[in-house]
């Protein structure tokens, strides 16, 4: 069976890597939120809204998404238009219908090196040119960020509050200079922001607050609700969500509405802040015990803020020291795979989301005698 | 803001048609499911499912789709294996991932003239060359074909059981004289089927079953069970099912586990043979009376044996048709939207699915009433 050209930016071998939890080896390589952060409520919820609404959640339903559940969107959100709000199939589908609306084959789409990884094959469908833009001790290369702009930038592609994989939080002096050069160079940005809920500190105004019209928001569900629900949402222009509709209606046509509503109704219940909070404090829990584990080991790394991750230089090709690793019993997430240039070979990203604190910490033992074994 | 080149094949204003239902308009263009034709004992189902596995329900699923329900779709279908099943939101995002699979922009895309307006944005996103094959009194265009196949073709797209717009149903002799091109020529075949189940006739096998090697079956839930949950799927093998796997997982991740939940359960409980019955007697109630007024009209047209659809010649511009008989209160869909060649200017689809029996009637009364005004 032949296969597309670009398959090969889809087959990546990540979902393996990411699967890797069987015969005692500790998972810290995927994302996949704990199922303990999953609010208890969310079933008494779902069946509340099948017995008011099973006239809407069984029939298609409005392809930008449930009004109801859009206005509160832009409420818990605290900006944005209900107008303005395209509700997608996890954020995922938000990041793939935006490239089928504004990026055609010739146009420039730049990104963070590193950047998330499940971005990149997406992007790459789309456009023909995917720029990397690297991230340095001082932040986002300007320089090369307006070098690429000048030749013609359509998109710029980032993850502004708690970075997957780096933890980095863009600071405000920051956003507002990559603003001013979208304005200048006439390009756009697409603000994905999975996990800003999840900071311990307070972050700086979203790029889409300070920018309506130059940045798509793109967020999801699926960290502070439940993934299952397959809940994502775009908050962006009216007149640039007309466009996201048009191509939506010829994908997945509509997001479900069951999905819609239970999400809708967690929000209208005043729930969301509860369940923020207990997926916060868990995540948390882990991620500090893990830190600290880290920092114990000698290792060197930024401290996060919040979120799932954390990422560091080993100093160790990162391809051997996971198999050194998967020896010994942990899996982790190797740097080259988020680098569209390929960069980043000595680099890891540790999880903390799929492992129990005890895990966390003998995780990160053994990940450390791996890397002193390959030492010597 | 700036659109990519390839947003004008999503630009169609085909939705604006389909929601033609204001202001006393019989809305005779979409082909939205009746919502009586979804079965009463899905939301029954659905707190069931949810009393049970709400574990599942809200948690991420395997990106194939849960394998309970993949079972449950080759026990329904009656052939296929469930290794080769993958489960998509709605068979509109099965034509997407199997678009960004096997389509490189260099590839050849074939598809039927007429053919569903809604497949065309997608094939065309994937592929620069997509190539009309007519459909003529006899079938398909072979010579056509043969010779698009010769100068290389990677994939033909079909609807050969109750094709939308024109409710064709392709022999046995021609699905058999199109697997041995595809065969000849190394090309495969996506075999969309929302309609067989609505057939009031036995058809032929499908083409998957004939050649499960070259054909890409794709189908869905939402005529059968419910629009809302937003289920379909693509049987093919394991190999092809494996690529496919990887291009969902970097889209919508997964199909909801709640909704396949729902599905699987219906399946399992045999409640699917008794819905189907009854939504084919719905749709063909409709589709008779809406026959014979237009045969009572004096218009002449291919009976068709189920599904939603009427395919008719009236000789007279569609457009200009269709804006007389809004006039007159009544929309269905103009024909070019379904050609990509832009032919079949004087035919249109009428729908029976959104229409009651009286409003069906008095529809086409309208609409007869349209054409002799433009007729003078």
């Amino acid at each position: 069976m032949r296969l597309s050209s670009r398959y090969r930016y889809f087959d990546t071998k990540v979902p393996e890597i990411l699967s890797w939890a069987r015969g005692g080896v500790i998972n810290m390589a995927g994302g996949i939120p704990d199922p303990a952060a999953i609010p208890p409520s969310i079933g008494d919820i779902a069946m509340d809204v099948i017995r008011q609404h099973s006239d809407k959640a069984f029939q298609y339903g409005d392809t930008q998404g449930l009004l109801e559940l859009r206005r509160e969107i832009t409420r818990f959100k605290g900006f944005g238009d209900p107008d303005g709000v395209v509700v997608t199939v996890g954020s995922q589908e938000g990041l793939d219908i935006i490239g089928k609306t504004f990026i055609g084959p010739q146009d420039t789409v730049a990104v963070e090196d590193p950047t998330y990884f499940v971005a990149l094959p997406i992007l790459k469908t789309y456009s023909h040119s995917v720029v990397s833009i690297p991230i340095r001790e001082g932040g986002l290369d300007m320089d090369k960020l307006e070098e690429t702009a000048r030749s013609g930038l359509r998109l710029l592609y980032l993850m502004p509050s708690i970075q997957n994989p780096t933890g980095r939080v863009m600071p405000l002096d920051e956003r507002k200079a990559v603003l001013e050069l979208a304005e200048k160079y006439d390009f756009h940005i697409v603000e994905d922001d999975p996990y800003s809920s999840l900071s311990m500190t307070p972050l700086p105004p979203s790029m889409a607050q300070l920018d309506p019209y130059r940045v798509l928001h793109l967020s999801t569900f699926s960290k502070i609700i439940a993934p299952g629900l397959r809940v994502g949402f775009i908050i962006t222009t009216k007149e640039a969500s007309n466009a996201l509709i048009n191509v939506k209606s010829a994908t997945t046509i509509s997001t479900p509405p069951l999905s819609q509503l239970i999400a809708a109704e967690f929000l209208k219940r005043g729930l969301i802040r509860e369940s923020i909070d207990r997926a916060r404090q868990l995540y948390w829990s882990k991620l500090t015990v893990i830190s600290t584990a880290v920092r114990e080991a000698g290792l060197e790394f930024q401290e996060p803020v919040g979120g799932f991750f954390i990422w560091l230089n080993t100093g160790i090709d990162a391809d051997a020291l996971l198999r050194e690793a998967l020896k010994l019993g942990v899996a982790f997430m190797p740097g080259r795979y988020f680098s569209p240039s390929g960069s980043f070979s000595t680099w890891i990203r540790i999880s903390a989301s799929q492992v129990t604190i005890e895990e966390g910490r003998l995780g990160v033992k053994r990940l450390a005698n791996a890397i002193q074994s390959l030492k010597h």
